[in-house]
């Protein structure tokens, strides 16, 4: 039987950093990876944009920077260890410490001894609950060979209509995939009530709803589907809205599960999530097994709670913890943050640490505040705008998380952020926070101190509205404080409603009855701040303004 | 005598931002600020761009984001507070509790008594020690006037060539401006070695320098201006290296002093800087006068030490905390961490804490690294590059500052790492980072985690050479090991390079000299960190790489 000092299952993100950080650190261990497919080291999260065709070939995805491809040969001369294609680990011998591996290319098995074990085998498409007719036009996305299936039938241009179920961050992706570049007509449905459900609170998606909309998508939220038939090369649909569709192709993006079969064979302990569980050092319940990437249950790091986070960043940083154990070292997994970023279209949307539904779920006193802003100064040539939702804890202001959404550039606030929470920072600490600033890259004062400033603001008796309800009717008064142009490029729809220019309404004030609720609007959400403060000073009690302003209240947006 | 309870001298950044945030904390505070000139809360920061032509009209440097010019009766009507334009404050008597303040269109004077008073008045430009001619053709570049100045000459095509005296940030986006936008012949010198002196380290200058040359700007460093001459229209030059220049109009931008004669008259403690001195409230030495803003010094947040920093974004900030104090709050400005970000014609550059040499010269151990990366993985469209040095102390592995450059997304960079330094974060944490991932957005590993793997591995035994030397002669073999296609496209000169690309590197490992230096080159860092690898694995002693790799070593590119 060959042995090697290092097995390792499973050659994508975590596998080949551990093998190629291992090989660095320790150049005297024998290392050797299985995989199961052709493909070693390829990037799973651009298939996306491979379908979609932004990236051109599928090679790009498994090339260096310097245009060779990480094959067999690249991680032996360059990296060090021998990876082993076609190959599947198809058992685990934790006593005799082996593995049984079958070759696929010829159906042999055989056994191959280790000293320690690497789990990295990664994530399975979930299964929707309903019969799937096989065919190559209903397939998941998760796999290469998904991608080439569809980018081989899209450029035959069979393809002129897609269904893609389930509206998370591959289902948004290959939404816009089909639609912008492929011109597919394209529909999605989404069993919540709202799109990108664990990542976004209901009101921060309704702007990537809008995107969606404006870019011709059409979607069924609280929707499921409940029979696929296959007619010649058509899919009937039929969804439990008692809709039908009739489709050239069906994305399932349902969601993953951990590929954890083969640990779970061999006695190791998974978690709640069915993910592989273990310590800080990737270590499972035999210390002599780790496990890493797609295939583990995260501890989340504000909760403590397990949490499964399939991303390739993580099982990155997974791989790396690993060879430093195993080299001796002492670098522990913090546990995750939950940051993610999506591009739908023109739109940036991302989340790190708790929206306002998981924290509320895990039982944390949580507080949110809303703003909009722009990413440059507005005089500045391309500012754009963008809107975030931050979650704190009013007790003890300890920040919770953040959500973003706007053309504008969402992703430095999330990292900036997330930065934060890792650090354990309040609310406080926001309010020093020194960015980079110059006119073509930030305002004067950046998003994330203006949030800080707007959270303290609750204290002093400011009073915000959910950007995400519907104020078309209620028992209010909406006051409306935006210039004249303004209001009429940009109609909002709301009974009652009284429109008085910012500037105005010190001048004005008496038109406004003192016994109703006034909500308050504008086109960010400063205006409306101020002129909450105005109406206070003029001795008004029920006030309140919708927190960032139209830009992100885009519900009820004519 | 009219008496408010709250005067503010200076109505820019901190002075508007003081007053606005006071009127909402405490509406019944009577608050009066005097501004000298006509203008009120005008984007400083923006006069480069209005100059450039970027931004139209002056008057977008002095709207609110809706159209509504920021004048007299918008602080009044909107912020709750009374503005007095063209009226200087010319005394400060705290005795008296009162300021003289003279009427810039009638010269009358009168006196105004406070309870508490705010000095934000901002910087002076530097004056150079020799004889200024005067003429609208050799002006600073600090004020509206001056921006309004240049626009008016540069629109009549009167200008042909330009000087711009002083490689700092206003003189690096002059120049830019310059050159660019209107196409003008652009010269600019530097009294120090190497632009943005202060900001950078002399080696993350020269892709600055590199880029400027690229747009045709021609530039002298380690040089000073000996006297101008007035000949017509014309202006001549003479450089201490003994050159001569005529040209159309010459910029003087050697940076500013505080405008701190009205407090230093009125016996306040000055710093070392000249800056006025203040307590983390903002109290001067006189406990009911506040200064903020480009006028008073500030404290490094990690020296410890006074620096005198004049930044919008820190003016505003100093604004609320001086309105929280007054209003009864216990807000503390923390000090500064000097983050800075600069646009140079397409390239992007700025810092955060301290560079080397700011280090070295502060007497902290300090150690640096560096490394270039791509804003985005290579096969996503519009990757671009980005290069960071860190500086962190390598006794207690804390972090001490970063410069990045590069035509990729810096500013993302800048801001992480100030909220880190914000934190007292260490190498350690940044591998604990958790950045937004998605292939429109970043690599599955952040290059702020990167750095932090490559701090560490210093540790490991590996060795960087400073990008910024030259590599053209020495006694060391030069071992590039890109692929062949890049080694044509971008030659790099040195004497004894021999060329192995790293996947060839175990193969033809025999054709080094084991007894001599070898310095390894790549693109970006990594091939030669595995590289170095490689050859310590094969028992190479003297091996050590170029950091950056062809992306920051631009010196020795031919």
């Amino acid at each position: 039987m060959e042995k090697s000092d290092i097995v390792i299952i499973g050659g994508v993100a975590c596998g080949c950093k551990a093998a190629a950080t291992l090989a660095r650190r320790n150049p005297n261990l024998r290392i050797t990876l299985f995989q199961k497919e052709d493909d070693l080291s390829y990037a799973t999260c651009g298939l996306p944009y491979f379908a979609s065709g932004d990236v051109d070939s599928f090679r790009a995805l498994t090339e260096t920077s310097y245009n060779v491809v990480r094959d067999v040969e690249y991680f032996r001369k360059s990296k060090g260890f021998n990876a082993v294609t076609e190959s599947e680990v198809i058992e685990i011998n934790r006593i005799e410490k082996k593995v049984k591996v079958k070759d696929l290319k010829t159906g042999d098995s055989y056994d191959h001894g280790y000293d320690k074990l690497v789990i990295s085998t990664g994530a399975t498409p979930m299964k929707l609950p309903i019969d799937i007719p096989k065919t190559d036009r209903i397939m998941p996305f998760t796999r290469p060979e998904d991608a080439r299936n569809f980018r081989k039938l899209a450029q035959t241009g069979e393809i002129g209509s897609a269904l893609v179920v389930g509206g998370g961050f591959i289902g948004c992706e290959m939404a816009e995939a089909t639609a912008s570049l492929w011109g597919i007509e394209t529909t999605l449905v989404e069993m919540e009530n709202q799109l990108l459900p664990y990542a976004l609170d209901e009101d921060m998606a309704i702007p990537v709803a809008k995107e969606m909309e404006a870019n011709d998508i059409k979607f069924h939220l609280n929707t499921a589907v409940t029979e696929f038939e296959l007619d010649d090369d058509k899919v009937k649909v039929k969804l439990s809205n008692d809709e039908q569709l009739q489709v050239d192709y069906v994305f399932l993006c349902v969601g993953v599960n951990p590929a954890s079969h083969l640990a779970e064979a061999a006695g190791l302990e998974l978690g709640e999530s069915g993910g592989i569980k273990v310590n800080e050092y990737m270590q499972t319940s035999d210390p002599d097994i780790y496990a890493g990437g797609d295939v583990v249950e995260s501890i989340h790091q504000i909760t403590g709670k397990p949490i499964y986070l399939p991303l390739g960043s993580i099982a990155n940083r997974h791989g790396r913890i690993i060879a430093d154990h195993i080299a001796g070292g002492d670098e522990k997994f913090p546990g995750v943050l939950g940051a993610f970023m999506i591009k739908v279209f023109d739109l940036n949307a991302g989340s790190v640490g708790l929206n306002q539904r998981a924290a509320d779920e895990a039982g944390i006193n949580a507080n949110s505040v809303w703003a909009s802003f722009v990413d440059k100064p507005d005089y500045y040539p391309e500012s754009k705008p963008i809107s975030l939702k931050m979650v704190f804890n009013p007790e003890d202001r300890s920040l919770l998380g953040i959500q973003a959404v706007g053309k504008g550039d969402v992703v430095r606030r999330i990292d900036v952020f997330s930065a934060f929470l890792q650090n354990k920072a309040r609310i406080d600490d926001l309010l020093d926070f020194e960015h980079g600033y110059a006119p073509p890259y930030a305002e004067a004062l950046d998003p994330l101190y203006q949030l800080g400033a707007i959270a303290k603001s609750l204290e002093h008796g400011f009073e915000q509205e959910n950007p995400g309800n519907d104020y078309s009717r209620g028992d209010f008064i909406l006051l409306d404080v935006r210039e004249p142009e303004e209001v009429e490029a940009l109609p909002f729809k709301a009974e009652n409603a009284i429109h008085i220019p910012l500037n105005d309404l010190v001048d004005n004030i008496e038109k406004l009855d003192k016994s109703k609720k006034i909500v308050i609007l504008c086109h960010r959400g400063m205006r409306s701040y101020q002129a909450s403060h105005i109406l206070k000073t003029a001795g008004f009690e029920h006030i309140s303004y919708i927190a960032g302003g139209t830009t992100l209240a885009v519900k009820s947006l004519a």
